[in-house]
């Protein structure tokens, strides 16, 4: 498997065309999976956003204040406002904002990033980056030379109504983002949405070489290949927000779709919905 | 960056010299990372089991009457004493046992694997994998003909008390899990120790083409990178346990070595400390 980051991609603005842009810079192969970075998909949607436009409610001027009571830490309530627009739910109010964004994918503060946005205080995460990345693969498959155009025609979405399909269909598109994660410092790639491809490998019902069911059941390929493309995207000036994977060998194996889970079978969810930080 | 599954290798017995039986099938050169799965890294140390090497004392009883309670669903309660005896803590008692094994990984049932182990009911994982990895690098440092074998003087082991080399030192070597996580479906593979490299890499302090400080401040790369290798092991019979990362860059950055969550610093863990379950 071999990772090959997009080259010389330029700042994107509102409106430009990233699978254009992709097409350009790198022969894109059937088989190929190409990631690109939520911070470019954002920002050639136009999210990028200011303070001055999340006017602070009362709860986030309360969010705000008991968040300085028990940090002694400044917050902007504009940025609580902000993360409390984006937000579908907001799991646990502080220390830290644990949210869900509208997309099902739960993350601190939104996704909303303050950084490598020039001009502006934030950048929202993309609206719905299933059909971003849909978009994305649609004029890949319309533009790069190698790729059947009428493999378009094949999947129009993913999510949970779209269709799965049982491997890469010619080629796959998946919306990357860093974030942390409970027990284990750091951040790490994960997806946001992703599409042509399915989001997991499903191994349940296959043997070892003992014949006993495999204890790796369910794995969720497009949060590995967000993970991996992370190595080699980098950050800041030198950042390359797009990789195109070659040579990842779905296998014969049954696909899954479904990524975030449900609100009611996560449980660690259930838990910090309880708890209540003192 | 490339990803090379170590080919051919046999079914891993106990005593067996993984070093040399990754250098006789891969020529590893200088910058190169070695992944290596938990499973054979604890096969080769002798870490089967049987369900009768633990006779279930009291607490593992009453949890998996409870289990059978909340759930319906039989649990061995030997398979509940494996799991007290690899742990340091029981975070979650029920409806899954959540832990900390005694480096400090957070995972399900201690992370014992029920597959995979040819002629015993368990796996456990390895013991101290940190020093694992330091053994198996030392033999590749020694054995493979395009590496610095002076390389194996420069670092002993990694983990709080060692030391953290700058970047890739000759050879890094990152023994790999699978495991699940909340709010995402699906397993990815996670790092369990790792020597002769970071554990992350640092972005503090860096900026971005704005000069605005970056959001992502530290990422966890010997994550990052099993979780890309477990895109090209597979599982079960045709499973490639070991992979080498070729071309990774890991840059100009600072280098941290540390991967798992203090327990105070852990809010999330708190949280479920004080949840219970019914």
């Amino acid at each position: 498997m071999e990772l090959h980051p997009v080259p010389d991609l330029p700042e994107i603005e509102p409106g430009d065309d990233l699978a254009a842009m992709i097409a350009e810079r790198a022969a894109i192969e059937p088989g190929d999976v190409v990631t690109v970075a939520s911070t470019v998909v954002s920002k050639a949607q136009g999210r990028t956003a200011d303070l001055a436009d999340f006017p602070a409610g009362p709860r986030a001027v309360e969010l705000a204040e008991r968040f300085e009571a028990l940090t002694g830490e400044e917050k902007d309530p504009r940025l609580a406002q902000a993360v409390l627009e984006e937000s579908t739910e907001i799991i646990v109010e502080t220390p830290f904002m644990l949210t869900e964004t509208c997309f099902g994918h739960t993350c601190v503060n939104a996704g909303i990033d303050r950084s490598n946005v020039p001009g502006h205080d934030l950048l929202l995460l993309p609206k719905r980056p299933a059909d971003r990345a849909a978009e994305i693969r649609a004029g890949l498959l319309e533009r790069a030379d190698r790729l059947d155009a009428e493999a378009a025609d094949r999947i129009e979405t993913t999510g949970s109504d779209g269709d799965v399909p049982d491997a890469i269909d010619e080629v796959g598109v998946v919306v990357t983002d860093t974030c942390g994660r409970p027990f284990r410092h750091g951040q790490r790639g994960v997806a946001l949405g992703w599409t042509g491809m399915p989001a997991s490998r499903d191994w349940r019902g296959e043997t070892d070489r003992d014949g006993r069911e495999l204890g790796v059941t369910v794995q969720a390929i497009v949060d590995e290949l967000a993970s991996a493309a992370n190595l080699v995207t980098g950050e800041g000036d030198d950042g390359t927000p797009a990789v195109v994977v070659r040579d990842f060998d779905f296998g014969d194996h049954a696909g899954g779709d479904s990524l975030f889970r449900s609100v009611e079978k996560d449980q660690v969810r259930q838990a910090l919905r309880e708890w209540s930080y003192e």
